[in-house]
């Protein structure tokens, strides 16, 4: 028995999230389901952590076990992106440890939320940029994200119907990138995230950069432990799951670090 | 009556090109019919220059004529986008002398061709980046590409059924971007292009990038003015217009500039 983990990249449009779901479509199903098909016996796979409906992945990360694997990725992955739909890949494979788990060791989970500012939408940016039309100030969200750096409790930027894992976080980078054309990035990583915490945490940002609420405000919900302190949820289809970080040692994927393009 | 210049953004993918033709879904239809609505009276435009079906533009410009024309951009793009269909919008307009024409007075116009180079598809790059799955070499890309620069014949560069323009143009500027992931970026600016130009010039330097051809073929197919001495032509998808310049004594869209991200 060989275990086997992928790196994934995943259009989220069409996908309810990740994880499996009874009667609607997932990255889970569609994964398996070709790995099943090309195996020939059923296999299940195991993410390195889960992305809500509408949320796009860059360096998603899902390991499974197989047999009689020969490690030959160019052949494995050329037949499953093969079956697998348009909007689901696996780019890059390595044989991993028998006590390799996608997510229990991973050690950094990396997001970016990519924002449009400007008055008119944009037909090419559509896809992966939340639209804000009036203008935000950066600077004030960037001064206010500064907080989130460091081991907080995130109860205030954890939806309402979150499941029971700790809201205790260590943040371990925080950006705000202002790009060309009214492109912002804001990037995050660490190495466990709330449910909904990164798009609740980009809600309250951009309410700071329209000036409905103080930069200081982030900090002061930030300590108050309390839903009702933060700003709304952003949308879904803004967020990507960038890169998931491992130990070192492990040295999973060749040129991980190239792919995927860490501004910090 | 006012003369007035949109700049506009689309995907090209679901557009059988720019200009109309009967019975085929095209962006001056679609503008055409929004601007119709808006106005409520026949409405016509002209624009900078054709893209073909599935060319992508981020700053085509278009002009047209309006009677009773209050200036209001604020109000009238807000209303036209709302009436345009998703994959087309019109991001800012401008107020123009009545001798301006698109087209005529353009004096350079900007065209940005992506390429992604590795051996997976990518779903997130997969609509305006052409997969190129074995290594490029893009030094020997780039190399051969500098001798574009200037004015020269396309004719070697131009697809067999084009229309019957002069085959010189202006090169004025040409770049090879190599971006992180097997993101290639090539950038070219040219007073003027023949039918299919860039396209074929990509086509031709990804053949030399695979090792197909030398990189001094390139500039022996540029002096020999024969189609048959280049190489095939790009797919469409990978192509954007990125921006049309103008006089400057126009100061056509103020912040149009830093709209386009030029690198060069």
């Amino acid at each position: 028995m060989t275990r086997v983990a992928l790196l994934i990249e995943y259009s989220g449009r069409l996908f309810h999230g990740s994880q499996f779901q009874v009667g609607v479509r997932t990255v889970q199903e569609e994964l398996e389901k070709g790995l099943t098909v090309l195996c020939r016996r059923p296999m299940k796979v195991i993410f390195s952590g889960r992305t809500d409906s509408g949320v796009h992945a860059k360096g998603q990360v899902a390991h499974f076990d197989i047999d009689d694997f020969d490690g030959d990725f160019y052949r494995f992955l050329w037949a499953l992106n093969g079956i697998l739909p348009d909007d689901l890949s696996a780019y890059e494979g390595a044989i991993v440890p028998h006590d390799f788990h996608a997510r229990y060791s991973a050690t950094e989970r990396i997001y970016v939320y990519r924002i449009l500012n400007r008055q008119q939408r944009s037909p090419i940016l559509a896809a992966n940029h939340y639209l804000v039309r009036l203008p935000l100030d950066v600077e004030a969200m960037r001064s206010a994200a500064s907080c989130l750096l460091g081991t907080h409790d995130f109860t205030s930027f954890r939806s309402a119907n979150a499941d029971e894992t700790s809201p205790l976080c260590s943040v371990q980078r925080v950006q705000m990138l202002k790009l060309d054309e009214g492109q912002l990035e804001f990037w995050i990583g660490a190495n466990h995230f709330v449910y909904n915490m990164v798009r609740i945490i980009v809600g309250t940002l951009v309410e700071i950069g329209l000036g409905k609420r103080a930069p200081e405000s982030l900090h002061e919900a930030l300590s108050g432990r309390d839903r009702n302190l933060s700003g709304t949820t952003a949308p879904a289809h803004g967020l990507t799951m960038q890169m998931v970080k491992y130990p070192e040692s492990l040295r999973l994927f060749e040129k991980s670090a190239e792919k995927c393009n860490l501004p910090i």
